[in-house]
């Protein structure tokens, strides 16, 4: 039977909007993985009757609770007193962590103040969690057969500390969720084509379900269910639907898909970009293992800067402007030239808020790739903000150049 | 009187872990901003009783329920239904929406089809929210002196419409939330150096607080309350103790910082980077405007494009290896010289997972800066995740300009 999860989040940056919670996704995306049931996310600030209250809310729903933040060495960091309150507990000094934390701080040469040594309290009875990462320990409650977990909420912390808690109290093999990615396409075109499939699923009602989320243009279909063969049929059913648009599966992205394309073809990209800034570069160095098929790119902001390094003529970007397919277009063909690269991407747009004019408004982005069988170009206009016209973007190109290399 | 808000987010991609929710966090801010109280975040899967439970819950708290998300096109888009269920209200077609929604999928080429047609359904009473980015249209509906709002989940159609209805719904003036922004000191030490203030904060309990986090290098201090005069204090108060050292306040980064330095100053920095691939620049281009101060940038990730692009001497690079300060120095002045920018930035380093030694482990990262004063090196050992170490890198690299540059 899969175990019904909740996860609470603390702090008042949160609740504030000055820091996006991304720990309840990560640990909810273990919970999911080991096959059992998030029954929901709360995130409340850093006060003792408002954490109290949301670990007993949690607990009447679900029979673990997974907590991050406010272990830390700051005066704001209360999780510890309102877990203690909550379940009636006291809290008390451990010598053996005051140790622990005397060493860490004395090895970096930071005297171990009052506030770091409220790290070595721990409320009666709690299991210590370890943490090898920083100085702030985690720990594990029980209580009438339900347990909560209290971890750090720096994500480097949290993604070390708590595998092998998860381990220990989620048995794996409960479930399973399926997730496929592909871009290039409406979210709304997509519904459509899997819009039976959907109401069939919801209609069967035995815990399965079909999901599409969108995400700076690239679509994610989710499978979820307990039952693991009716999740795989309900995938071969999509992949025969729209498999020739799926790029990748579970935690691939576009970035590490076209990695593994071209590491398989023993090829290389490399990037010229303008509107993307460096992001477009920055995606594909994002996958480990990079380096084998990107070795340089270059940022060519300014229209001096394209015809310095890319050898675009100033004549082309007089006739054309710079966000333009010839533009585009010089750009790969330069970059590939001047890289040796086996292909090149080149990105040039209007990301705004400021630019644009009628015939180019604000979201114009001009596409090129070039490669050895040929060269494209093409143009989006986007109606969204800096941020995401540079995402789409991103996300586009490395699509151009997945189709040009994918396997049909 | 500060209303209170409460925050609900809907989706089965977000209790999945496979989409982090960011509108709960860039709506708590809208609410902040106009001196609100934001009770808490709840986060919910696409089913119809978990949706009317938390409403249910919600409304108990707070007078005002803002919800993303489950407005769509696709079959799990069911917020309508369950905001509905929860107030006891049918369903019903609006048809001048469907009128609307023909159009704009008319201007796409797209057919309108049974499912984009739901998103013309509203529950009875409700006040239509105009969507003019997207498709899916929002509502506001009354109860009982409470208040419920619903956004589509996509940040670019939330953004644009919510705020008119928070303007109309949270009168501004009630209080006040201040951040600022500092990087290059570790979360203790500031702890440390503000410890008797947050005390001395807490025991007055007026509703003022004083908060510290920690986001990949950058420390944020968050004083918050709805007396204006107090929080005024304590912002002296804590520029006082540490005002060299911060870098800005609310919405500023790093990067927005350097760049209106930069600016002020008439200056242009260029980028030469290995381990973070391209973020620098484009964290730099993250900044509208930042055309003025940032023309061009390499990544050079591969030894044979740090010789060609930058002149880094072959004969240097296998004395010390890439890694290292004569190699980060050699970057820095061949960048500089090649872009003839005042000042050039660059990183190289091990990000891992792979690669690393006893005498250079993952995480190791030499920085250098090259300007008119001279230039300068530094290196940074890190015990984190790859997208972490970029991360900090990226913003360690434009604390290093900045304190070059900055006015003390």
């Amino acid at each position: 039977m899969p175990r019904r999860v909740a996860i609470l989040a603390v702090g008042d940056e949160l609740t504030a909007g000055e820091l996006v919670d991304t720990n309840s996704a990560w640990l909810a995306r273990q919970v999911r993985a080991r096959g059992h049931l998030v029954t929901g996310f709360a995130v409340v600030g850093d006060e003792l009757p408002a954490i109290r209250d949301a670990v007993l809310a949690a607990l009447r729903e679900a029979e673990l609770l997974l907590v991050t933040g406010g272990l830390g060495p700051t005066g704001d960091d209360i999780t510890r007193d309102g877990v203690a309150a909550a379940l009636g507990l006291g809290l008390a000094e451990r010598p053996e962590l005051v140790e622990r934390l005397a060493a860490f701080y004395a090895a970096r040469n930071i005297p171990l103040n009052a506030g770091s040594r409220r790290q070595a309290e721990m409320p009666a009875g709690a299991t210590v969690l370890e943490n090898s990462v920083g100085t702030a320990p985690g720990f594990l409650l029980h209580r009438d057969g339900r347990a909560v977990a209290c971890f750090p909420g720096v994500p480097a912390e949290l993604q070390v500390m708590a595998p092998p808690l998860l381990d220990a109290q989620l048995p794996a093999g409960a479930g399973l969720t399926r997730t496929l990615h592909l871009c290039g396409l409406a979210e709304s075109e997509l519904g459509e084509q899997l819009k039976d499939l959907m109401d069939h699923v919801r209609a069967q009602r035995h815990d399965a379900r079909l999901g599409i989320t969108a995400k700076q243009g690239v679509l994610t279909i989710a499978l979820r269910g307990t039952d693991t063969r009716a999740v795989a049929a309900l995938e071969t059913e999509v992949r025969a639907r729209v498999g020739t648009l799926i790029f990748g599966a579970g935690e691939e992205t576009l970035a590490s898909a076209v990695v593994s394309l071209l590491a398989r073809r023993r090829e290389a990209v490399t990037t010229a970009e303008s509107c993307t800034g460096g992001l477009l570069a920055g995606a594909l160095t994002s996958v480990p293992g990079s380096s084998e098929v990107f070795h340089e790119g270059v940022v060519v902001y300014a229209n001096a800067a394209k015809t310095a390094r890319l050898g675009v003529p100033e004549a082309l970007l007089a006739a054309h402007g710079a966000v333009s397919e010839p533009v585009a277009l010089a750009m790969a063909r330069g970059a590939r030239e001047r890289a040796g690269a086996t292909h090149a991407l080149a990105v040039t747009g209007i990301a705004g808020p400021g630019g644009g004019t009628a015939a180019k408004p604000v979201g114009t982005v001009c596409f090129a790739v070039a490669g050895p069988d040929g060269e494209r170009a093409l143009t989006r206009h986007w109606t969204a903000a800096r941020d995401e016209v540079r995402g789409r973007a991103v996300n586009l190109a490395l699509e151009l150049l997945r189709r040009r290399i994918g396997e049909p």
